[in-house]
């Protein structure tokens, strides 16, 4: 028997320890989940004879040591500031590891070492980072392979609501972290580069700026630009493209109606506000709009936000009910931000029979025999319930995937690495497939932005 | 003779300078003015007797502490946050010392040390911060005497260009340091209080939200906010105060067209643009633009912003010549804030014969007898011409003035401190006047934001 020890039991490890306890037999595997909460790691274990529930406190040293110096491979499932004390330990022992988080600077540290132990640290395997990597890099390996060059590569990819469950105005429920939903764009303009060109928006213009896209099947959606559009251009080998653009997808119109929030001040979550436990939803909205005695707060945020009386926008307010003279904070110290979470939460929760939906879709952009061409590659995928959902089945699936290929030697390369190359991605992003998760290609004429080549 | 140490011989410190010289013969004081420029030093002793210029490297600790041991007081111009070094020696050598800038954590921390000492720190005792604290201090402690409650304090204050030498669209020069200019506002939502409520505006809406005020003889102003309108709130004794605001003077019409570059994202200071060096004016503004081949720059701008044909907005964009395609940025590594500030230095330069203007803006609601009364309080000072500023004369003389005070043991009371007792802010006052820097006051019927008194 290999053990495997996966540590963090949440939302996102569902589909994760399903996947390996239905190998465990064929594959000899005896599957250790570990978590904060025993409870919890004991309902994922769903009695398997092959599964064993531990609570682990990660910042027990001495259990760390005794369950990761057993284990054959480590999943860390931990909130990504966590794994670096995890990696420490798999270094010490020798052990694998594979998270579905973004490469720290503490975690690239750590490569040489890796290295040297001969071990594989696979990070960014889960959705996005991660099936993004896996399903850009082949079409990009494919067009190389075919003697081509990548001019442009666009991707955007969103955690949404399904369709049969989208109905409230935003067309948009949280289907996973809500705060960083709220946080999205903060901490610098987003940066990327456009035929050739920079380009820079600010956070106030982030919102007012989108792309739009059709997804067969799905209609329309809209994507707003990632903080930096640039981060994996030398890693996937792009530096000499032309076009590169990373964004978030929502439904179309969520964008302008979230810029409501940006430009009232609501999604700052740099400072406190007075008495924010006692505040009224009402009282809360009122704060960012000037002082009057007797205009009404309704009145104020129209002419604030230059809102029509027959305007959408307006509806979308009222349906979160911001205007609530009657409903009450209750939390203790809090930024805007942390209170706008709350007030979105009441009514973009799931209810218990919704689905969620993740949308990925790239652009690629390219010269091939001195013609200009694109593919353009989706996927979508729909949850089943609130536990089985698309996010965790996404993020889940990879993970699981690329610690069996480790475990069984199919992937050898040592080192802090993410899914890029062939022998990552072919393996898992097949397999994924029998899964439901498939990228449709579809070869297009070039767009770009300056199909004509125009000098300006 | 007494000694006086002045530690920085810059634009600030010229008539701080030629005040102590003026008085040294009567005073008997022996003026050292050290800066790491001699040369700049020598200049402003202006070969008087009892002056002596030094070159001094604020980090040579044993020079620090020769020049410190021989002095009676120090007056330090330095940037703020050099003023510690000097501190910890003054206190070590039992000197008292005087600054013009803010109290920082550091500062406040040595207070009781200060006091065991004996010594007087006194700082913010320029202008902004100083003679507002004084002038303020003054009416409020006056209300107090006759028995009257302050209900309300707005303070505002800004350094302008004077009427005569006003000839540009935004009616706007760079009269101190244009980096703090660009970088105005940012950092934090400003809060204040209205009529008891807390009010909070993010930085976006900050440029669209000013108050009016009308100065006699000098026409119609508007203030933005500061950051934190309540930092002086117990510090003036006016925790029940409803309305506490403070702000930033400008002329009309210049909070809506800075909101321009706030929008565009030509302000951050967070990151550095590429290829800052070789930029064309153009391509900065080009930058904050969404990309098309055949659009103009223009274009894209008047549409981002919503700016009409015949709307004045747009002359004054092109007052600043941000569309020239041959101007070069010129900046290496350079922040889009630092860009902007290099542009605007082209154009809003002060010319050899242009003056400055400091206009500062008081209002006291107050409670009298159960009457609502208001005092409005205005100063104006216009300078000489370039190197005698009103702002050098309105930041140096009160220091000057604080300084010699000590010297000759009228202000006594030991601490980090600021001047808003009676005995520091009376004479100074008194003094200031003499320099024509007067605050005339006006006695108001009660305006306020809600003076009906409506409950909403």
């Amino acid at each position: 028997m290999r053990n495997i020890l996966i540590i963090g039991a949440g939302r996102s490890a569902t589909y994760l320890i399903d996947y390996l306890l239905e190998k465990s037999t064929t594959e000899n595997l005896r599957v250790t989940i570990a978590d904060l909460s025993l409870e919890l790691a004991e309902r994922k274990t769903k009695g398997h004879k092959n599964a064993r529930a531990i609570a682990i406190d990660i910042f027990n040293e001495a259990q760390r040591h005794t369950e990761i110096g057993q284990a054959d491979i480590v999943i860390s499932m931990l909130p990504a500031h966590l794994h670096f004390e995890v990696a420490k330990d798999c270094i010490t022992f020798k052990k694998h590891m594979v998270t579905a988080s973004y490469i720290s600077p503490a975690m690239e540290a750590l490569d040489e070492k890796v290295k040297e132990a001969g071990l594989v640290f696979m990070n960014e395997c889960g959705l996005d980072p991660g099936i993004d990597h896996m399903s850009a890099m082949k079409v990009i390996d494919d067009i190389r392979d075919r003697g081509g060059k990548v001019i442009l590569f666009e991707s955007f990819c969103g955690g949404l609501v399904a369709p049969e469950s989208d109905n409230n105005l935003w067309n948009y429920k949280f289907t996973w972290n809500p705060r960083n939903v709220v946080l999205a764009g903060q901490g610098g303009a987003a940066k990327f580069i456009q035929e050739g060109t920079y380009k820079y928006i600010p956070y106030n213009k982030l919102f007012r700026r989108t792309e739009f896209m059709e997804v067969e099947g799905y209609g329309r959606f809209e994507g707003y630009a990632n903080r930096d559009s640039l981060k994996y251009r030398s890693v996937y080998g792009l530096d000499d493209a032309l076009t590169l653009y990373r964004g978030t997808l929502r439904r179309v119109g969520y964008s302008k109606s979230w810029n409501m929030f940006v430009t009232l001040g609501m999604t700052d979550d740099t400072y406190i506000m007075e008495n924010s436990e006692n505040m009224t939803y009402r009282q809360f909205t009122n704060s960012f709009l000037p002082y009057h005695p007797t205009d009404s707060v309704e009145l104020k945020l129209r002419h604030s936000l230059k809102i029509d009386q027959d305007d959408i926008q307006w509806d979308k307010l009222q349906e979160l009910d911001i205007f609530n003279p009657n409903k009450i904070v209750g939390l203790k110290n809090a930024t805007p931000a942390r209170i706008l979470e709350k007030i979105l939460s009441d009514k973009w929760t799931l209810d218990p029979d919704d689905k969620d939906m993740i949308v990925m879709y790239h652009q690629f952009g390219y010269e091939l025999n001195g013609e200009k061409a694109q593919i353009d590659s989706t996927m979508v995928c729909i949850g089943e319930d609130q536990t089985y959902t698309a996010m965790a089945k996404t993020v889940g699936l990879p993970v699981a995937m690329a610690a069996l290929q480790i475990l069984n030697g199919n992937i050898t390369t040592p080192g802090v690495q993410l899914p890029i190359k062939r022998e990552v991605y072919g393996p898992i992003l097949k397999e994924l497939e029998g899964y439901g998760i498939v990228f449709k290609e579809k070869q297009l004429e070039y767009t770009g932005y300056n199909p004509q080549n125009v000098v300006s």
